[in-house]
């Protein structure tokens, strides 16, 4: 007798869904979920392990709770200011951004954020049994203050999410926004920085917005620029007392000694890997050049991937691509397809598969 | 101007809290968290330094979502006909716990557990939203399976955790016990093995108990017997469907590369490290031996711990062993103080504080 998930007594709001997730194919090129396709050099993985090994030897007992060395790391990184009491990481941005949840939205609170936008906002804050709302963009997905103001303050949500710059459209989203957004509530305000690392370099970040602001966080990711996403490593930025808030709901020991001690030793190669981010950059100006070139519309992106329209049939493209050995992502925006930057060969793949392919 | 947590809009059921966690205390003699105090043998520790450099070559990658091998390892490691398309594991057994309580309880449903028992499973019930009921024990801890059945019967939780041998008193749980409650109660019923390697090898465990009761699952955990409390591994076995459950409330990629490669490389010395289980089962029985000598009681413990009574102000004597260098834990029960059982020196030197300490 064989048993269904439909004859558990599992949550009613969970029957009939589906677990999330991309396809994992091992396809030669993979440029479907953002990551970093570089590889950790061979020095600063080496440095991991060394690390690694070291933590090793206290493996028996439990980690650090409070992560000090760590939070220490990224406080330097983040400069602006930060200090170690203003940090907070957890297993990737998604537990870090679950933890926001957890505090203060929840049962019978709203979470907000401008769609389309990354869709595990809306999932975590199912996760948690807040409210899911959706705002709106304007033009090319871009989001304008007074506007932003307005649905916030409408909507009146005790958390809000700004994913800056935008994933799955790869828009940069100013400042402006998010003074205007704080201001128009009295709610917890999230600027997801996971792509930071990709946009223009005098961009200003919202760790520049930080003091006197103790409901805005801004967090981070180190899948992204620092080609960590196997190690999951997620953290934010806030006033002490919003981290405060985050001990409150995490659960005892969340990261691993191992987690720990790699993430730190990673950090200290920044430099290295923000070199590797340079030559990712370059990759996705050619990319959203050629396809321009191709005829395609590629929208401004201030992250690692690009978003392009003009695409006839998004699923017949997909598929051909794929079957070229090309895997990219549909990610359910009609007449469009989205494209990590790859290597200069993976990304030159992807370029020529495409135009082989056409079915613009 | 400072900003404190009260002025922040925080959750109303977290305000006043505290976050969970004993103090970490760098103190000579730990005995205070259950950890194995026996480092990862080095030809262990090293064998797993050599699967996380290799795991580190692909970190930029997203670490396999269904963790396939180290599901194998556990299924393999368990043995009792376990396949891996009914294992689950988590960042620790609590997450593996979280994921349970989020798919079957949550807001507005129950969980329920004999008291005193492991004190995060009150902890995680509340924090997914869950009402916490407390059942109660018999003479010595113990739980009988008439009694057991009618309190689950009359409480009707939608999640009841059985933790066998229980954390923290050390007692056993039998069989008959799960199949009673199992049999009392609609919901789900997690047995809680963390410390199963610790109890008589001719012991069964609730693993036997499997075959058709879709609803059970068995948890355990890598943070004791394995010596792993650092990496947080735990898992849990159960039926496929439960399992398809867990996905379903899971973070996408919760488990990173490195805890996957680090976990399945230390089950492949199983054997190595169910030695170092043995040695710890002998300091415990001497420290339960002289406990009683020392006119205290020592609780019957199939775990790396003991609870024991008859200390006259446990607050005092757990003082005056911390300026003595030894850690051990006041877990709240008058009149009651538990250690975990260490290495052969590391139990000498608690029994000889101890016995210096007085104060029975």
């Amino acid at each position: 007798m064989t048993v269904s998930l439909d004859d558990l007594p599992i949550r009613a709001d969970l029957r009939g869904q589906k677990p999330y997730g991309a396809p994992q194919a091992p396809l030669p090129v993979a440029l479907n979920v953002n990551e970093n396709t570089h590889p950790v050099p061979e020095d600063v993985a080496n440095d991991i392990s060394d690390a690694i090994a070291q933590a090793l030897r206290d493996v028996n007992r439990y980690p650090d709770r409070e992560f000090t060395e760590l939070r220490e790391s990224f406080a330097q990184y983040l400069g602006h200011g930060v200090d170690s009491s203003q940090i907070w990481a957890g297993n990737g941005s998604n537990e870090v951004l679950q933890h926001v949840l957890q505090a203060f939205a929840g049962p019978g609170r709203t979470a907000f954020g401008f769609e389309p936008t990354y869709s595990m906002y809306r999932l975590l804050s199912r996760g948690v049994g807040a409210e899911w709302l959706a705002g709106t963009r304007g033009h090319d997905y871009r989001i304008d203050p007074e506007d932003a103001a307005r649905q916030v303050a409408d909507a009146h949500p005790d958390v809000v999410f700004l994913c800056a710059p935008n994933n799955p459209t790869g828009t940069p989203l100013s400042l402006d926004v998010v003074e205007a957004v704080y201001d128009a509530t009295d709610g917890i305000v999230v600027v997801d920085e996971a792509y930071q690392e990709f946009a223009p370099k005098d961009s200003p970040s919202a760790l520049t917005l930080l003091g006197g602001r103790p409901r805005l966080a801004v967090s981070r990711t180190m899948s992204k620029a620092f080609a960590f996403a196997g190690a999951r490593v997620g953290y934010l930025a806030a006033d002490p007392a919003l981290i405060d808030a985050l001990r409150l709901v995490r659960l005892p020991y969340h990261l691993s000694a191992l987690t720990q001690a790699a993430a730190t030793a990673a950090l200290r190669h920044a430099d290295t890997m923000l070199a590797m981010v340079d030559e990712i950059i370059l990759q996705r100006d050619r990319m959203g050049a050629t396809l321009e070139a191709l005829g395609y519309q590629a929208h401004e992106s201030w992250t690692n991937f690009i978003l392009f329209g003009g695409v006839a049939d998004p699923a017949a493209t997909w598929q051909a691509l794929y079957e070229r050995g090309v895997l990219i992502r549909d990610i359910g925006i009609p007449g469009h397809l989205r494209a990590t930057a790859g290597t200069e060969e993976e990304t030159t793949a992807f370029l020529e598969a495409l135009s082989e392919v056409g079915g613009r």
